[in-house]
Order: C-alpha cells, then sequence, then structure tokens
C-alpha cells in the first residue's frame, strides 16, 4: 500500500460523542452558554479530533513548502523568480513575516524545498524534499505528470506522519512559490465551474494590464489540459503547483493520525480542497485561518464548508494566518481546560 | 482643574508623521506592499499612538470593572444580581474567561470594584474604588448623580493615569455587571437617536418574553429621564452604569497618555462611545477588539468610526476579546519591529 493509499484509508469521522462532552464541559463553565462563540467550537472540535477532552497544544509547527512554477514564464506575478529561494533563506534566518508570527504564538516554522528551482546544496534547517525544479508551463501542457503530484502528495502525507510520531499537537500550513497564485486560481476554477474571473486576483500585487493577462492564461491552461474535476489528482497534476501537492498531503496526512490542521489562505486551502475532494471526512479535520483578499477564496471555503477564523485583509501567506489563528484555537483549548465551573467557583446558574 | 477636565485638556491628535514613517518601514520589509494588511494598521497607529517606531508591548493590563444596576429590578437579565460579586471573586481565583485569555497573551487582569451592591472587606487583590453600591432603577429616574457619573470617570481616569507611572505598554478594558446590556443600549439609543429595538439584545441569554421586556424598560427609562445627547456626562448619568463611567474615564484617561488601550465588547464600546463624545481625538487611541453578538454594538462601532479587529460571536465581556485582540495588535508591532527588510534579506523587490 502506497503512503497515499494507507494515508486515505485511514481517514474517518471525528468523534461526535466527545464533541458533545466537550461541549457540555463548556457549558458548566463561568459563562452564559454559548457565550465564547467560536472559542467554544474550537474546543469542541479540538476535543472531537483529537480524541481527548484535555487536548494538547503544545508542540505547534507551520510547514511552509517551496516551489516554482513554470506558469511564471506568461508574466503572471509582480516578483522575479528568484524571489522564491531569495525568501527560502529568509525563512531560514527568521526574518520573514511567518518567523516572526509563529514566534509569537509559540511555533516553529519547518521549510520543505518540495519543488524551487535552485540548488539549496547543503543548507542547515532545509528539509530537502524536492520533486522537481518547480512545474513546468501550463499554458503549454501538464504542470506536473500524475506521478509527480502523487510524489508530492506523498512528501506532505510523510511529514504529517513523522509530526505525528514527535508528539506535534497543532500543524500550520504555509508556502513560498512565486506565481502560485495562479495555479490555485486554476484549482478553484476546475472544480467548482466558476468562470476564472471570479477566482481570480491580483496575487502580490500585479495591475490591471497583468490581472486581464493572468485571467487569458489560467483560461488557456484550463481549455488546453481539461482537467477532471472527479479525478483531484488530475486537476493537481494539471494545473496545480508542488507546494499546493505538498500541502494537500500534510493535510490528509494530518486528518490520517487525527492531527487538526490549519490551514492559512488562498494558496494552502487550494491543496485543503485538493484535500477534501480526494476524502470529504478532510475537513472534520481543518480549521480556515483567515479569509484571504484574493477573491476566490471564499469560493474555496464555500465548497470545503469551513469559516475563516480572521478576516485581517492579508494575503502574504507563508503560513502567516495559520500561525495567527493557531493562537486562537489555544484559546479556546484553554477555555476549556482552565476555566472553572459555575460549581467549583460558587456561581449562580442562569434562568434562561 | 480636576482629573477629568486636565485629562480632556491632555488629549490631542497622534503624530500622523509616525504614523507615515512607520508605514514607509513596513512597505520594506519582506513582502508585498500592504499584504499583511489590519497587522500593519495596528502597528502604524501604535507608533502614531505611542510615539515610538519600535512601540512597547511588553506590560498589558485588562481592567475588569465590576458593578451593580438597579435595573436588574426590572428583570432584564437571566441571571441573579448576586453573580456579580461572585464573578468578582471567581476573577481574583483565576478561573474566569477573563483569566484564561489574559494569561494566554501575557496579560494582567486587575479587578476594580467600582460599583458592586456587596461588601468585599478586605479581599486581596481586588482595587476597591467603590462610588456607590451600585446604580438606581433608571426605569424609575436617573441611574446615578452627575457627581457619581464624574467620581466614577475619575476613577478610570486615575487608573490610566497610574498605569502609565508604572510603564504599563497596552491597556484592555473590561466588565461585569449583571444588568449591563441594559444601560448600554440605553446609551447608544441616546446618542444615536436609533430606535431602542435595533439596539437592544439577549445580553446573557433572555428568551423572547425577557427581551421584550427590557426594550419597554428602556424605552421608559429614556422617556423618563430625558438624556440630553449633546451632554455626555448627562446620558452616562443618567441610563448608564459605574463601571461603563470607570471604562469611559479609563480611555479618556489612556487618551490623554498616549497609551493604546483596546475596547472589549459592547458594554466596553459604551464607555468609549462616552469618552469619544467627549472628546472625538479619542478614538485614535483606541482598537475595537471585536464585533460582539449584541446587536447595538454595530451602530457604537459605525458612531466611533471603528472596525472591530475579530468576529468570533462573543457575547461574554469582561474584556474577553480585548484580550484575544492584544494578542494580534501586539503581532502587529512584531512585524514593525522584527521582520527582515527586502536589503537586509537579499530579496529581491516586485515590480507594481
Amino acid at each position: 500500500m502506497t503512503l497515499l493509499t494507507e494515508a486515505l484509508s485511514k481517514i474517518c469521522p471525528v468523534d461526535a460523542e466527545l464533541m458533545a462532552q466537550a461541549q457540555t464541559r463548556l457549558d458548566n463553565k463561568t459563562k452564559p452558554v454559548g457565550s465564547l462563540g467560536r472559542l467554544e467550537e474550537f474546543a469542541r472540535r479540538m476535543a472531537a479530533i483529537t480524541g481527548s477532552l484535555a487536548p494538547d497544544t503544545e508542540k505547534k509547527v507551520v510547514f511552509t513548502f517551496a516551489g516554482d512554477h513554470g506558469v511564471t514564464d506568461e508574466g503572471v506575478s509582480a516578483f522575479p523568480r528568484e524571489v522564491t529561494p531569495q525568501m527560502v533563506y529568509n525563512f531560514l534566518k527568521g526574518g520573514a513575516g511567518i518567523n516572526v508570527l509563529a514566534r509569537h504564538v509559540g511555533a516553529q516554522v519547518r521549510v520543505v524545498d518540495i519543488g524551487v528551482d535552485h540548488d539549496f546544496g547543503d543548507t542547515p534547517g532545509l528539509i530537502v524534499r524536492k520533486v522537481a525544479r518547480g512545474t513546468r508551463n501550463f499554458a503549454q501542457g501538464p504542470a506536473m505528470t500524475r506521478e509527480e503530484a502523487v510524489a508530492a502528495l506523498e512528501v506532505g502525507i510523510g511529514l504529517a506522519n513523522e509530526a505525528k510520531q514527535e508528539g506535534v499537537a497543532l500543524v500550520g500550513t504555509g508556502e513560498m512559490g512565486i506565481g502560485n497564485t495562479t495555479p490555485s486560481a486554476a484549482i478553484i476554477a476546475a472544480f467548482s465551474g466558476l468562470p476564472v474571473p471570479a477566482v481570480t486576483h491580483r496575487g502580490t500585487g500585479i495591475g490591471d494590464g497583468a490581472l486581464a493577462n493572468k485571467v487569458r492564461v489560467i483560461e488557456a491552461g484550463l481549455a488546453l489540459n481539461q482537467p477532471d474535476p472527479k479525478d483531484p489528482i488530475d486537476v493537481l497534476a494539471k494545473v496545480g503547483g508542488l507546494e499546493i501537492a505538498g500541502i494537500a498531503g500534510l493535510i490528509l496526512g494530518c486528518a490520517a493520525n487525527r492531527l487538526p490542521v490549519v490551514v492559512d489562505g488562498f494558496i494552502s486551502t487550494a491543496g485543503a480542497l485538493v484535500a477534501c475532494e480526494l476524502n470529504p471526512h478532510v475537513r472534520d479535520y481543518l480549521f480556515a485561518a483567515h479569509q484571504s483578499v484574493e477573491v476566490g477564496h471564499r469560493a474555496m471555503l464555500d465548497r470545503i464548508g469551513a469559516a475563516p477564523i480572521l478576516d485581517l485583509q492579508m494575503r502574504l501567506g507563508e503560513g502567516t494566518g495559520g500561525a495567527l489563528a493557531m493562537g486562537l484555537i489555544e484559546a479556546g483549548v484553554r477555555i476549556l481546560t482552565e476555566m472553572a465551573t459555575f460549581e467549583e467557583a460558587g456561581v449562580a446558574e442562569g434562568d434562561y
């Protein structure tokens, strides 16, 4: 059995009974019933995912997958392709946005080269799982072979399996890859059938002309490659990206291991969408960190059935929204585990 | 000069030049311009408020003011009045929601008895600044005298002055007072002229009949007392609360001392509204922590001109939303102070 088929076979619904027990416990805390809103949702879902009424949140890790994209040849990004490896070095030095925000919430950042078009040699701290030196230009043919897509999915699954074994409690997804809003928009267009302009946005900040070009490139790529929306790996291979595949695999692996996973913004959610299309129970294990500025993100979240935790008008990626959301999910768990009950505190209950 | 007139005279606009300098610095960080959205807003506002491009966020304190309300005689709350002092003891033991969430973000909780109808005697940890043993029932006359309202405002101002002296960097507001959504709804109705049903909600969780009664009580109180919306202290005294006045004073004192202040939900925002009506520059110093479930909260935020940071469907009060928002504001500041620039990281800039 391959890592992929094994992970898919292990994913099952979360524990509904524990979810109900967690809510009962929350209802006995010294507060009006339901008054902590989504913090209570986070707490009961963490209980149901992990199988514990005192879910562990100690060890938090953000996996930031880096990959390049052949489609940048079409002029879809404001930044040159060299920025992907430059940012990898920045991550490893601790200077990027994800480093700052992960430190702030007590999470580690692990940087995975799954497909950067650069030879990093022996770079300390970098997890090298390079499947290819970037994808091919999907405006001229498939971005990846099916085998490459599966290999990249299995990189993510393998990292999730290792994380479970070393006691990671909460996983975050992140990415870096110049041009990667383009395959992300292509993926949601392929699955949803929505018009490309409705799901395509400015990425790192392109102007009107470049946006119109980006839409044309995605439309051409979909027309040429004809990805089959009923075959998620076909969509991923033909118009996806290596880091998106890595994220999809990480999320599948988390679900298979009952590890809660916090999905960052637009590109990460493209990965989550592929994972959920492969197995719909995956959605029970993920938290949608935030609403991205990218217009196609809402369509992805609606299709998955996930409500974003934050809306801070962010569009950086890397895992930045996920890191912030980790802090809020942990806050919900602490409500469940640390708050006093009416009985413990000697407080009278309400009469509803 | 009284504490109140002194505070009002000291409040001035924030430093626009420093706001611009902070944004320039953010624009040089290794990320697309503006891509950290509201985190960048928090950072530049913190710079403009504090007068520093490296704003301090080390010492964070949530002030939770407790007071009782004569209007509970009208059956406006699901909880008995005894819960106010019971919850004060719970705060002091560290078992309440605000204790858990403040610990989570590294903030202290300080509990202020500004008007509880209970003799706490010598209770360690409690800050006793009792102005009265609760307000009077505003359905039958003014809740407070003007002198009581000013005294309660000055309790808050005094606490802000002391906080500044001891080096507190970021202040949060919170409250506990059974019945206190009723004066809060009355305050926004009085200032805005909006119909009472449009700003009145279920508080801790009352049913339909009790909600209709609550609306009638507020309408009757406004008709009887005729608070003058052009005289914010008149509104506060006639239909407000002691803890609401304490919060209004704390916010005025923070603005006078250039201390950033995070305003929690519905009741805290009623206090912020009074402060902003007294001096419109106050709004520059405050952060609106979250969107409360209470329907009148949106009208308050619109009138102040503040956008909430979080929307987690919370309605507990105590300062809980403010504590969570503190963590996000601090994250924004860390982006400003810790993230690498393009030059430092050797990363190529974008071409927009």
